[in-house]
């Protein structure tokens, strides 16, 4: 697989072309972002972790029976994906209240969420990532009401998939985000990435925080506690 | 009807026992107030002008299917209205962007919404109202799936009956925001008001603002415009 130019260079990713229109390859660097690109720090391994992690996340998905986009490691950070075109809605499941839910409803970090609450919101940084609904999604023709429902099954399937993995670590899956696009056959394919960049782990015993919390909240030993959650789950980093 | 002690006092309305404990007394006040409460100003006539502006909507909502609160009017500020166990949540109907929407989502002013959008926000001035979805009403037991699906039938039910007849003033009826709660059988039944304090009305040729956007953004003229749109929809004040 040749690697072709630089398509898109995200806050923690770097999308590259291919020599098939329908492959592109994602460089995951070690870029560390948090407050809507506001603090970004170098860490030393994150790319290299983050890849790895994500690679291990979305081969258990696939397994499971959810499409990703991940086809195949390519080296240390990098992944050969299949090329979608993006929705720009995150979809966010949380199993317990954490971050901005606290804020936005007033409500204590930690709270169990029963059934787990499913959250859309649209990816702009200038906007801060506003929450939207299906209205918004709709009426601006993000997507359709068909992918809409497809995208939040898949986030419940996904949570039910993951939240017993992380349990047999000891951990809490307290939240995630994920991003859907659409592949070439117009079916909705999970994208991105999943990694501790993009979801809540606590230790289910004493809570310890396990993801990018601790880069958020300066509680340093970031990139250890990634490789720790990895360990937890069986993939050796 | 006995008027009794004072239930709650509002930003703008005053609700009163009555000897029913079925009825209660709503007591419209000159109040006016925006920004959660933060500007607040007293406008000669206003109480009077929406008790009879709130009671003539109501009217005309209830001859079009809806069931409504209000059985009527007491005097000039004051209406008898049906006890209700109210949903601590807004439902706003947008058919053009305004507003919180404008802010939210970075789009511009008076873009027509087709279909128009649907939003939840719950009820609290120390979060400023924050947006909420169906998973969050669910899942803090603000209201069932049912009812949720019986306001947001209501709501865009009321945005059909309204919007032709504020057409018929040569006005268009850019937002509003209802409030439901539950009566003593269970049913929905929309509560609270509908006057140009919870809408936005603009003339239909020169969009000019007839609603309490002139009294957000100091333009005067807040009570007389509020005579002018019910002198348009056929309502003498």
């Amino acid at each position: 697989m040749q690697k072709g130019t630089e398509l898109y260079r995200g806050k923690a990713k770097t999308v590259f072309t291919t020599d098939s229109e329908h492959l592109l390859i994602l460089e995951f660097r070690n870029d560390t972002s948090a407050f809507d690109g506001e603090k970004i720090e170098q860490l030393d391994r994150k790319g290299e972790v983050n890849n790895k992690f994500n690679h291990f996340i979305m081969q258990k998905l696939e397994e499971a029976g959810v499409k990703t986009q991940v086809q195949e490691l390519l080296s240390d950070t990098e992944s050969l994906v299949k090329k979608l075109d993006m929705i720009p809605v995150e979809c966010v499941v949380r199993n317990f209240a954490a971050g901005s839910l606290c804020r936005r409803l007033g409500v204590e970090e930690g709270l169990e969420l029963k059934p787990p609450t499913f959250e859309f919101f649209l990816k702009n940084d200038a906007l801060h990532d506003p929450m939207v609904n299906e209205s918004h999604i709709t009426g601006f023709k993000w997507a359709t009401e068909q992918q809409i429902e497809k995208m939040k099954s898949l986030s419940h399937a996904v949570n039910g998939i993951l939240s017993p993995l992380f349990a047999t670590g000891g951990m809490l899956l307290v939240d995630f985000k994920l991003e859907f696009g659409v592949d070439e056959n117009g079916d909705i394919i999970l994208g991105d990435e999943f990694t501790p960049d993009g979801c809540r782990l606590w230790d289910s015993n004493t809570r310890k925080k396990l993801d990018k919390d601790r880069f958020r909240q300066g509680l340093g030993s970031v990139v250890e506690s990634y490789i720790e959650v990895a360990n937890r789950i069986g993939l050796e980093l």
